[in-house]
């Protein structure tokens, strides 16, 4: 006796996107609890198998469903929030502050449901997250019904779920032992990268993929700055670095792959490594163009994967596969490379295998888990269609298919899309909920925007430094009779210092903003040559400067903080409405005169060319003080052979 | 009293992308017979006009319609018929030929309708086309309610409506005259591309269009191919060349314009040229990146288009627009360049000035025609939204919205789609009949595709050579007594070759369709360098060879035919199974032996090595005469100090 399916997929064109690449029409195909019976010719299905339940699907595609090989759902949340922008501003101006405020176990489980609504819609029925509080976001989507390989961030800085590297690997045990064996979940471990992670927290988290035999999850050269930096810092490319960490000995699932050479495609290919390829957000972000015609030819399991909804800025996996294909004929000029039939097989079948869960999904076959979905091609948009070549389907989906086209999605034998109703989610309730996170972010982000001072304090590391200083500039024509001066028997110099000095100050409309200074600090030693460098970052507030007699300053408050990033980052950033650039050669001596400290700067402004200047400074805390300062700084100036009658109230740049 | 308003449209977010990219939210806009009367906020809007019917846009935003800057409509009959193909085998192989036997009227008329309904959906207003029978493509497209420039092909070749380029120019000055001053149309010249016209053809279309002060349309510098033959043809690059023609003085909308030096670009800008840039067409012919961020820079007006459905394969102009993102910050390695807003602003405002019509088109401005269209950004795909950067809603409808996100679009004051619902086009009517077509073109190709032989003719070109041949071959050990019996009083010697022949065949499943050979042959001059080249391929047929006494055969039919095209082309064109190598040097003499005249081929076959050959032919007629020829052939064979007994009977690829 043959023997009992649930249910019967019949009148189909059935892609099976096996290694065979066999197509049935019309095709069925028998489902017996989570998992496929059988697949295969309409008429051989039927006499292989006792009918249950018997669904006509009207001449549509039933097909596996696709696998997006890599992605951060959550960030659903920030879809649009920025965009446009480098990498470095992007992420550290826009995504870590916003993440750092308000991301949380509710976030992740709204953003993650949300997305799982638009994955489903899209005809996606598995994805490999990577994010943080990753167990919420695997209990959200195994509530959704969908498939996922979940990966459990850690990295070696602070993170919005984890003070430090060891909590967020705690985490990431406690959560693997809880759901590991889930019929929906593969829970997973996931450095974040080899550069936000010591090789410590790499060896430590492959030893965890390792002991339960689940994937290790992580971004790989996705740009070429990170392989230059790990050649620079370790003298070798990313992956000979993270096969050094152990990372190849786990299953591995590495996103992007853009800047490997042929030598490490063959070592990941040797170590069954999966990639993930993302078009979208590779040249949304500018990253390069990843070899995947290469990869392909070498025989390695490369899936695609739409990354976070906040740089791509959806989860259409019709749209990706498409841009897998295009941009493989563009980047080799041939535009044989990577056909249709080769971008779905990407899609599904290679996409299942790069998550390491190739013996449960990528193919309609017997054994494997019923993960399917059916395709309407019969839209305006896809008329009319040739049948005189098989690849003629898989062009249809591919070139001219959209998500929108997908009408019923299946996960493990249970049905979660019917006739384009969502059966496990509701959409409108998400959507208000969404629009309420946008809200409070745009609130968030608005505030911090008003204010240059608000947006560098949100960059972090920034101090204030309210400094009252009594300050005197003469203009000199020549620097001698002051070097003289500073040899007098009145004068003892406690130590000086030599440097040039290139600053670029960011101008704003409002002028109550401040001027925001970036300066460059190149120390010379006694030859003149460059001994280090040293970046700094001023918010210069509003003057709040009263002036003495003999136009001595009082000077006002600033706000400083170490410049980690480049000049580009804050032009970027701060979007200044226009930009100086000054350069002086700067001569600093710290000298005690009549018992006081004073700082003397001889400097020589060279760009723009305004001459020689003599500054003299000293902190001061009351008015008496400043008032008794400012008098010896006047005797001073004669000590050094200056005359006040060149002295000069204006910052450089505004003279 | 202020004026009179048809129709406002109130409650939008009113994206009237001017050169100021103004936004007004709410907004409203106010339209007076076919075009605008006011456009703004929606208190003002209301107060300087007076209200006729008003429709509410409930939040949706209201924003031109899309400008699809360069396509050939009817090819949607087209779409999917061939794919991941080089342009020569697509272009050659497929499209030609189908085109020479269905394209008519009718075919034109339908597919610019099935385009039409697409393109509405898709949110596009405008469009330009290029194609055959341009008066029905006008005619379909004004029926629908479009607006389009509509330009009429003229080439060299006979194109499937007209015999040749005198013919399709004056049907272009007939269609032009007729047209001209059309609300919806307008008519113009098509100028192929440089290297598929004349410098007469392109002088001719210049003229015509500079007369009537229509837009010149062409391809221009799509592949680096074409650029380097034109450099080798006329010693100058593509642009300075059509502007010796005289192109650059009409109104001329160029498309494609990938390889273009900075130079070039100039001269394009100088002369107001419009330039189509099409991303998805690009990438999948794998043509090249278009400098779209450094025209733009320059200030030329770049618009966007979809190219010919065949080729892309859909009409979506939000894919197209995104991917002109993209692309150009992939391309550049500068994530922030063609940001969303200047993306949008290309598919409609400098769309419009690419296609010459940026008085009627592209912004929502008091004076353009109401071309409009309302796009719903509150779908699933498309949550939460931002609104704390005036550029967030372009990055949601540029990187996150989908044609699908259309619901109402007007063009010259019509509605065309409301609520999603096409009210001018039948699209159920216009599937059917367009499966119709794809019906009959699947049938046509695939009895084609059934024998090599009708794939060969196809091509055109080839002709059948029914050659009866008496034939010897034997092996010999050194071709120096066969070299010394040449010199024999009973042999006269007519005239002698020498060449190098490189021969590849392509072997098939089915041995019946017989194997084609691929044949290079260099003429060598007498000290043996290569003194011209000649390309063949020729399908043996099926052998129909009897043999006769003395091992002498009667040989087969043959089609022979110039190979125009390249090797890859054939490979790609026919896929054989399998292919094999010969390479052979031959000395070949026709010689007069006992009154009849004979060839004698001297072969060394060199790869492989398989040694030297004698082989000895001769045309026959009848039996009888294959008899006589047969019995001289082997005298021949012994004057020539050959042996019969090392007679071979195989073809050397069978050896």
């Amino acid at each position: 006796m043959p023997p009992k399916a649930d249910l019967i997929l019949t009148n189909a064109i059935l892609l099976t996107m096996n290694d065979r690449m066999e197509i049935f029409s019309p095709g069925a195909l028998a489902i017996r609890g989570d998992s496929i019976l059988a697949a295969g010719p309409e008429a051989e299905v039927r006499a292989a198998c006792q009918a249950g339940q018997a669904v006509d699907c009207g001449g549509k595609v039933l097909m596996p469903g696709l696998i997006d090989a890599h992605t951060h759902v959550p960030m659903t949340l920030l879809r649009g929030l920025a965009d446009d922008l480098r990498l470095d501003v992007w992420l550290m101006g826009y995504m870590m502050p916003v993440e750092r405020e308000f991301v949380s176990p509710d976030f992740v489980r709204l953003g993650t449901q949300l997305a799982c609504a638009e994955l489903i819609r899209s005809g996606v029925t598995a994805f490999a997250d990577m994010y943080y509080f990753e167990e919420d976001v695997a209990r959200a989507t195994a509530e959704a019904g969908m498939r996922a390989v979940c990966s459990q961030t850690v990295l070696k800085f602070p993170a919005p779920d984890a003070a430090s590297f060891e909590d967020s690997l705690a985490a990431a045990r406690a959560f693997i032992e809880k759901w590991k064996g889930h019929p929906l979940i593969v829970p997973s471990v996931a450095p974040h990268a080899p550069y936000t992670c010591t090789p410590e927290i790499l060896k430590a988290t492959a030893q965890l993929a390792m002991e339960f035999d689940i994937p290790l999850h992580t971004h790989l050269s996705e740009t070429a700055l990170e392989v230059e930096n790990m050649r620079t810092e370790t003298g070798m490319p990313v992956i000979p670095y993270i096969k050094k960490q152990g990372l190849l000995e786990a299953k591995l699932l590495a996103a992007h792959c853009v800047h490997v050479d042929v030598g490490e495609m063959h070592t990941l290919q040797h170590y069954r490594a999966g990639v993930a390829h993302n078009p979208s957000s590779n040249l949304k972000l500018s990253s390069g163009f990843a070899p995947v015609a290469k990869m392909l030819e070498m025989g390695l399991n490369v899936g695609i994967g739409t990354d976070g909804p906040a740089s791509n800025n959806d989860l259409d996996m019709f749209e990706e596969a498409r841009l897998a294909s295009l941009v493989a004929k563009a980047t080799t000029g041939d535009p044989t490379v990577v056909p249709a039939g080769q971008a779905l097989a990407m899609a599904t079948r290679l996409g299942a295998r790069a998550l390491h869960i190739g013996d449960l999904a990528g193919s309609l076959e017997p054994g494997k888990r019923a993960d399917l979905i059916l395709v309407d091609l019969r839209t305006l948009h896809n008329s009319p269609h040739f049948r005189r070549d098989p690849a003629n389907i898989y062009a249809q989906i591919v070139y001219a298919g959209k998500a929108s086209d997908v009408t019923d999605v299946m996960v493990n034998g249970k049905w979660l899309m019917t006739k384009r109703e969502l059966l496990t989610l509701d959409e409108s309730a998400l959507a208000v909920a969404a629009q309420d996170y946008a809200r409070r972010i745009d609130t968030f982000l608005m505030a911090r925007e008003q204010s240059v001072l608000s947006k560098l304090i949100a960059l972090g590391g920034s101090s204030e430094q309210e400094s009252f200083e009594v300050q005197v500039k003469v203009r000199i024509q020549d620097p001698q009779p002051a070097l003289d001066g500073l040899s007098s028997p009145q004068i003892e110099i406690i130590r000086q210092r030599h440097y040039s000095q290139h600053d670029t100050y960011f101008l704003f409309d409002d002028p109550a903003q401040g001027r925001l200074r970036y300066r460059e600090d190149e120390f010379l030693d006694d030859e003149g040559r460059i001994a280090s460098v040293r970046s700094r970052l001023t918010l210069v507030g509003q003057a709040r400067e009263g002036a003495f007699e003999h136009e001595v300053l009082l000077s006002r408050s600033r706000f400083l903080a170490p410049a980690l990033q480049t000049l580009r980052f804050y032009r970027e950033y701060f979007r200044p409405k226009a930009e100086r650039e000054l350069q002086k050669d700067r001569r600093r001596w710290l000298v005690r005169f009549r018992e006081t400290e004073f700082f003397v700067n001889l400097d020589r402004v060279e760009h723009p060319d305004l001459g020689h200047y003599l500054e003299i400074k000293s902190a001061t805390w009351s008015r008496m003080d400043a008032e008794r300062k400012a008098c010896q700084a006047i005797e001073l100036l004669a000590v050094l052979g200056c005359s006040q009658d060149n002295t000069v109230l204006q910052d450089y740049i505004d003279l």
